[in-house]
């Protein structure tokens, strides 16, 4: 079934520069096919192909793009148990799991083409001609937003559906109007080709330029390539913050530079209040633990550094996660390569004299499991020292014990930006939540209260983003509607005759958009 | 009345790092008195202040921030002709183009006064809570949008009023909760002071914390000090191409990258379509100099090229042209150094062997003014040489004439980032401007059809913005209400008390804001 095949526009072809295969980490063991690595000239050809694609796929109506989306949607859940089936051998993860985020990526896509027909996001704004002003006549002013163009999407490995091939930067690309070059990622070859078909059937099937997708496997240098093409206007990322600024400095250095959106690096604090701590640190304790190693700890939002008052109360968190984490089995993480990684984050922290273990998850019993950990350290301690900050990606998470909740506030200061921020508070801890959040506003692009950062809802009022290195751009998201924005500018259109105007801002509203005229908002 | 002071927060000090003075272009004479420039200790100082105000400002009630713009406004009016008079001295502007700028700079202020009432900009958006939902409930998540941090602004030499202390920027950066840093452009000190004064008293009068506002005089060093102090969170910038580069890369090296929106190079392209110079070859023409020699051509929508087939038609287009741009005595430009730069680009141009003269105009009375210039190539010779797309910044054009229109189609595609693109079309060219919308609207913020790129408008559906090089995100515009959003970026809460909530986002909309429940836009 599977062919290891490029996805270029409408053709299935071959990778001529080198090969990689999935590795089931669980086991070690290698899957077939061998995928083929696209090289420089792979990469032109799906540029070109965008490009073509671009003027023709941006103009089509609001309708017919949703009807894409959707039928994207329906095609990947057609795959059925072959999608989920190779998503485990690929990942590790687990069925249910993989079932839940099929079901996130395919609402995903349909939300994004509700979205697409409600059409707010096109923001058309009619400002009209008003000729007898004084002293000088005004024109007709009409303004639309447009696709950007083309985008490099580079999927991550963790959520191989829904931040991957099909995921959230993919789907809000098309609807925005952007064809789309996936550089697929390495961890899940097999699975991102049936996705990749799944995509390429439907532009087929809806009679759009086959260019509107594309998928390529490839390296290092070929992503760059990738991202250096002319052709590509924006790019959408999810991955480690080394990996994401090296995307931003190559598109800084084009001739053109162009925008990036980097979702990188977070550690998600979670500030335990102190009412709160007292009422129930037991079972903060055990809910923060089932948090953290929910998915082996291979969330952006995954809660890395906890903050409480040191005394009795705190004990007594630290000793029911302490309990939690114990019975935790490590679970298989996604490739040899994270699992290294999150070993050598471990040993740095152990290695660090001002940090002390409080308890380690027990050995799992696949090959590359994720064994919890659960450390501690002092604020004055973690103020001194900022490697304390750098994301351990895996289920590892630092307590970190303050004197006073100037203390925490002090530690919130000093944060680097955050996808979230989490406040576990009672009713008394109003004053103090109070006194936290101008800089939880400042560092995260969301902030929970009595729940835990994991689990990302799509929906309107989601913000999965945050300032840097959370993201490579504060003023947007990843997840949730509002990130169409990414990939669309204004255009102003000044005195066109009607029968050159977008429909989104011909005379008499003919989609029944929500505009401003004169700044006002309505559907007139 | 002038101090040659920085205004830093409230107070009012003497730079100690060099001086600088204004300089009467018409005459060359310098003016008093010398303005203390800032070095970094001062730089640090507004920066703490626009620090330290941040918080407050950013959550002042709309009505108080809209109070406060307004105050603004009204102070800049009442420093009446002292303002015109100094801005006269120091640019070499007429009184009726800066008593027109004082307008629509105060107007510019007021609109996004009513901009900050009407509040769409904060986007609210709220999904409620399902917590019957299956599989799994759903959180209570709400979302407004919060202003990014301090901004460090830029004016522009060329608008003293409109794109400088209290400019475009300046406004929309205030309008988004943002305090501001202004770095005066050494062409205008006095004028700077004054308005700089105005805002201050503004901010006093308003009972706002002294940081929402400070005003520096600095040499280069100075300024990327400022764009590089960690508590500056983006930038805008209106100017030259180097200027705004250099920027953008001290602001992507910093320890935490921020956006800049940088404003910089545009030549603004004019297509005359057939039957529109058939029809009107000498009044395009005619119109055509008045638009480019317009306050010596210094506006960023000057129009650098024209496109025109070859034959009768655009003979008599270059006829009439000539003709008038031979009548047009120079004006004073706006320093030494730009009228400099323009000799250096017009005698580039005149040295291509590519390019024809066609016409000067006459040279001004004053020591500094700008000598109109029309030059002509074809088509095949400007798309071989990209020099020739260089900004020449006064009244200069170049002609290019085409042998068909796919040569002005391939000129268009060739073109790099524009802020405007204009069609001089009749009827009977709606094909061939069909033909190149999809281009233009590519390349450029605005397309304009049979008007003249100079002249923008301060409203609601406005573009001032466009693909690099015209700036440096083509997300945004720097000119009217969609200018806020620049400085904005998304927040998402989940599961708040209401007592914790943002008024935007609180249950009853308290503020009478439209707001996406569900997806669904509306006032409830």
């Amino acid at each position: 079934m599977l062919t290891g095949h490029l996805l270029i526009g409408s053709q299935s072809l071959p990778g001529q520069n080198g090969q990689v295969r999935g590795i089931n980490p669980a086991t070690g063991d290698t899957l077939e096919p061998a995928f083929g690595l696209a090289g420089k000239a792979e990469v032109e050809h799906a540029c070109a192909l965008a490009w073509a694609a671009f003027d023709t796929y941006r103009e089509t109506g609001l309708e017919q793009r949703a009807a894409f989306l959707e039928k994207i949607a329906s095609n990947i859940a057609d795959i059925g148990d072959a999608l989920i089936e190779r998503a485990m051998a690929e990942t590790g993860l687990p069925r249910a799991r993989l079932e839940g985020e099929r079901g996130r990526t395919v609402g995903q896509l349909r939300l994004f083409a509700q979205e697409v027909r409600e059409g707010s996001w096109l923001d058309a704004r009619i400002d009209p001609a008003q000729p007898q002003r004084q002293p000088l006549p005004r024109s007709d002013l009409r303004q639309r937003h447009i696709a950007v163009g083309p985008v490099a999407v580079f999927g991550a490995s963790n959520f191989p559906l829904a931040f991957s091939v099909a995921g959230g930067d993919t789907a809000s690309a098309l609807a925005a109007g952007c064809p789309v070059v996936v550089k697929a990622h390495s961890a899940h070859p097999g699975t991102s080709e049936l996705v990749g078909r799944a995509i390429q059937d439907a532009v087929r099937a809806c009679g759009l330029p086959q260019g509107v997708f594309s998928l390529l496997f490839a390296e290092r240098g070929a992503a760059v390539d990738l991202v250096t093409d002319w052709r590509i206007k924006s790019v959408g990322f999810t991955g480690s913050r080394a990996g994401g600024m090296a995307l931003v400095h190559a598109a800084a250095a084009r001739r053109e530079p162009i925008p990036v959106f980097a979702e990188m690096s977070s550690i998600n604090p979670v500030f335990l209040l102190p009412a709160a701590l007292a009422a129930r640190a037991k079972s903060i304790g055990r809910n923060f633990i089932a948090s953290l190693t929910m998915g082996a700890g291979q969330f952006c939002t995954n809660p890395g550094i906890v903050l409480a008052l040191e005394g009795p109360d705190a004990d007594a968190f630290l000793a029911s996660a302490a309990k939690a984490l114990k019975e935790n089995v490590g679970a298989t993480m996604l490739t040899p390569g994270i699992h290294a990684a999150y070993e050598r984050g471990v040993a740095h922290l152990a290695a660090n004299g001002k940090v002390k273990e409080v308890a380690r998850g027990q050995q799992g019993a696949t090959r590359h499991a994720c064994q919890g950990a659960l450390f501690i350290t002092r604020a004055a301690d973690f103020l001194a020292d900022a490697s304390m900050q750098e994301e351990v990606f895996g289920a590892a998470s630092l307590v970190i014990l303050c004197r006073s909740l100037q203390d925490m506030r002090d530690v919130a200061e000093q944060l680097e930006g955050q996808l979230t921020a989490t406040l576990q508070m009672d009713d008394a801890d109003a004053d103090a939540a109070r006194a936290l959040l101008p800089a939880l506003e400042r560092k995260a692009g969301r902030i929970l209260v009595n729940g835990y950062p994991t689990g990302v809802e799509v929906c309107h009022a989601m913000v999965h983003g945050g300032p840097f290195p959370a993201t490579s751009d504060p003023r947007a998201t990843s997840v949730g509607t509002l990130a169409i924005r990414r990939f669309l500018r204004p255009v102003c259109y000044q005195d066109l005759p009607e029968a050159l105007l977008p429909e989104a801002i011909k005379p008499g509203n003919p989609l029944g958009l929500w505009r401003r005229v004169d700044g006002v908002l309505g559907k007139a």
